[in-house]
């Protein structure tokens, strides 16, 4: 515990035209008010100079960049910003991804992955990438956390990355996540939400600290499909998965009808819901979390969260992004490592 | 104006066997205190003075029942709850239909549309229904509003009823409604988010009061498709939708990614949600406004409004039964009529 206590978290880049560097340095400036764990950015030291510049001039504040060694971060963070430089150089401006954005971005969340398997970073958080960006320059996976999964496996067998959305009012986890609505209705089997909330259950307790997790697990069709006269796969999908589980021990209640587990006294009875597709898991957590929902990837061999919005071009370089979604990527963070040992 | 306020809400029994008598007279003990507007109850008055010795019982209250004609409610509602015959009688036990519940619950419904009708009553609110029980005894219609659209038609062409949850803080229409995830799919077409739209935009304006409406319609997919990549009835079904829409003078942005519509700062900007299908309407709402949501139905000739719960069986006769989405929706239909003219 003492141990990950004292290793800080290895922050990616994101794309460097983006918000990225800015809620890094909006982060950093709050991190004697807020108590903040160490992390220290994985970027070309130069360019975090440049718009650190931006950012003070904007701010009126003065911001000390300090280009450190992964083992000198968390000595050097209450008086500067750790920056560990990557191989790759970026120069995009604010708000315009250039020819380096797209390698600065990947060289440093390949480094952060790098440093908290060699045990120098404690938990990789990654700030927002541009994937119309990566995929300009020849990126061929489907996103962030695929690309982190593929990392995890160094040539193995790629793990399952379950996306959760945490916030301190509701976490939420949906089995399908990034394909369309129809494809989705293809992709639910009673193996996947097995699997998925195996994966959940397991680090609700490693990660959380939460030593018997409950589980709410949503049905697919309104009113969980009304005893199958609103749809079948809660009887044939869902319920069969039920039954795996908590002959497997979990404690996983469902399927409950996706409308009414949501509300506050509802959301009391469990820890974690995990529900069908994107936005019935979505909806809830960006109504009631919008600022500060915090988006952790499980499954992985290490602790990754990320977050929960975009590179927002248009405000980048302007010390108008709200650093809460991050700070409380950095503070989840944080929290899961002391939990894990 | 004065005609319609001056006139009583008509208020359904719902299923007899329900809390729809005990929220009824809990809605009726707080007359006073939220200076609500007058109601009376349709139904079997000896029926309803046996109910109210029970929770007036478990109340420590007296409760006082007026059989009256619908010209006399208004007069009575400040000392008796005001109860107008049906001819169908109802025996049920609390908790337990019985054979007499569906001929009294669906005769109550066909007085409260017969009165509106005929100038009685400025509006219908219904109390919640079983559908089960009514399907056991020959009950050939999907729901109550399908029943409501088939009795407002008098034989001519039937309206398309709309569905709107309502609360102080979102309002929200799903477009598809109770069918399956998959059957929703099908169901979609630019026609019915256009016909649904319009009804929508027309009452806001002529029921709320609302100039000029500002309605938001969500994506169908993740995202709302982001840009084709996950599902492409964004632009096949939707965006055609729009364009007729805005055509038409309607002011209705999107498609919208559904997860991020509803925090608060969303909700500000528009004055209701079109929704795709049943849950990404519901999820937010009843996220919101579990215990004050309203249903109000749109696109009929006359008001109709209804706590958003079923009949809770297990609670019924005891008093617990929460009457605040019943104290909201008599408040909404007063607001409605009052609107209306």
């Amino acid at each position: 515990m003492a141990d990950h206590a004292a290793k800080p978290l290895a922050l990616t880049l994101g794309e460097p035209a983006g918000i990225g560097p800015d809620i890094t340095i909006a982060a950093w400036l709050r991190r004697r008010e807020l108590n903040l764990p160490a992390f220290y950015l994985l970027g070309d030291d130069a360019f975090v100079a440049r718009r650190a510049k931006v950012i003070g001039k904007a701010l009126g504040a003065d911001i000390r960049i300090a280009p450190v060694s992964a083992s000198e971060a968390v000595a050097t963070f209450a008086e500067a910003l750790p920056v560990v430089a990557t191989r790759e150089r970026a120069t995009a401006e604010p708000g315009k991804p250039d020819a380096t954005s797209a390698t600065a971005a990947l060289a440093s969340i390949r480094q952060a992955v790098d440093d908290v398997r060699k045990g120098h970073a404690s938990a990789v958080v990654t700030n927002p990438i541009a994937k119309s960006v990566l995929y300009r320059a020849g990126f061929r996976h489907p996103g962030h956390t695929e690309f982190l999964a593929e990392l995890a496996a160094e040539g193995g067998p790629v793990p399952q990355p379950v996306m959760m959305l945490w916030s301190p009012r509701l976490a939420v986890v949906p089995v399908t996540i990034h394909v369309s609505l129809r494809e989705a209705l293809s992709q639910l089997t009673s193996e996947l939400i097995v699997s998925t909330v195996r994966i959940v259950a397991a680090e609700l307790t490693s990660r959380f600290g939460i030593a018997r997790p409950r589980i709410a697990i949503s049905g697919l069709n309104p009113h969980a499909g009304e005893d199958g006269s609103l749809g079948h796969e809660e009887q044939t999908v869902i319920a069969p998965a039920l039954k795996v589980l908590r002959n497997g021990g979990i404690e996983a209640k469902g399927p409950l009808p996706a409308d009414t587990m949501f509300h506050e006294a509802a959301r009391n009875l469990y820890d974690c819901a995990v529900c069908m597709y994107h936005d019935q898991a979505l909806i809830p957590i960006k109504t009631v979390a919008f600022d500060d929902a915090v988006n952790v990837t499980l499954g992985l061999p290490f602790i990754r969260t990320s977050p929960d919005h975009g590179t927002a071009f248009d405000i980048a370089g302007t010390a108008r992004a709200n650093p809460a979604s991050l700070i409380a990527a950095l503070q989840l963070a944080s929290r899961m490592a002391a939990a894990k040992t």
